[in-house]
């Protein structure tokens, strides 16, 4: 039977990579046969695409590039991880995935939501998530969260403008595609967020 | 005034890159203000998607991945080349451009000439050629000319099989995209090759 594919979305900051990583923990302990991976990499090729986008040094990189090599790993992450695991029955939790090119570079880069859905879609062989949990959190919260952090990557270092942009984004792809979406609310504290998110997983799973 | 836009295509071993440079140097006599430039790269973000897509070490790269890759090369290529150049007034010419990918991807990886267009347009801001000079070989040829290579790089080394499919995909394509495109014989003499390559250029350019 084929295995069942969660994604975890939301903007920087929202706490997804530590819930993705208790998610791990839970699915271990109920012995379920499952990876966990991230975008954009999970892959040899997939981390060197990610090492040009993400290369602060890449100043020059033009919108549609960035786009396209988003699409390129994802592309690759499909056909040499997700696809085989999900085929053998394996659950994968994915940090990110479709979503956040739509968001970023969508919204964000104002390359519009249905070409960068469209490139994307070329390289995907019909997968779509099970489960996308998406982490709501104010988008005021993450900034300020953002402006602690000494420097971060090429897309983290973008200013207060273009996170919100990315937000306000979210919150359109939300109702445009609200197929497979629960709401996770990220404000709260791990526990709860943990707790929040392993009711969608049960949901899913069981 | 904004300048040409001149592309050179065709089957590996087919003498583009020979005649690219010497009409590099015509345009130089001339007095042209003028750049040449290749595919997939040209850029320095180019390169590095260049050095991913060509690795013989990377052999599990699925053939959305591989046509992404060039359309996110070919993107940058002409977000910090080609246009920037053009709208100085200079006259670019450039060794391949989307009808490789056409070629190569739609019709030799079977990704369907459509979809590839598709991705390759989303990155294009509209640039089309205004001369491509197409370089017209015996396919067998160009084959028993590849046997007597030591190696190729990654799409150098496929099969006979699939520069077979190549060539019957850019005869296809002749027919469905003829706009701008000028056959040469490059079955003859380099010379001869060149003095037809040139009165295309002087007919655009004069």
């Amino acid at each position: 039977m084929r295995g069942k594919f969660i994604t975890l979305e939301g903007p920087d900051g929202s706490g997804k990579s530590t819930i993705l990583n208790l998610i791990g923990d839970y699915l271990e302990r109920k012995g379920i046969d499952f990876i966990i991976s991230r975008e954009p990499g999970g892959t040899v090729i997939g981390e060197k695409i990610r090492d040009i986008v993400l290369d602060n040094k890449n100043t020059n990189m033009g919108p549609e590039t960035e786009a396209l090599l988003y699409a390129a790993a994802r592309g690759q992450h499909v056909y040499e991880k997700i696809m085989p695991a999900l085929e053998s029955g394996k659950t994968v939790v994915c940090d990110r995935f479709v979503l956040s090119s739509l968001a970023y570079q969508g919204v964000g880069r104002d390359l519009g939501i249905e070409k960068v859905k469209m490139i994307n879609d070329f390289g995907l062989r019909g997968i779509y998530p099970d489960l996308i949990l998406f982490f709501h959190i104010d988008p005021e919260l993450t900034l300020k969260r953002k402006m602690l952090k000494e420097a971060g990557d090429r897309l983290e270092q973008e200013g207060a403008e273009f996170h919100r942009k990315v937000y306000q984004g979210y919150m359109e792809l939300l109702k445009k595609y609200p197929k497979n979406i629960k709401i996770i609310d990220a404000d709260k504290s791990i526990n709860e967020v943990l707790r929040q998110s392993i009711i969608e997983v049960e949901n899913l799973l069981f």
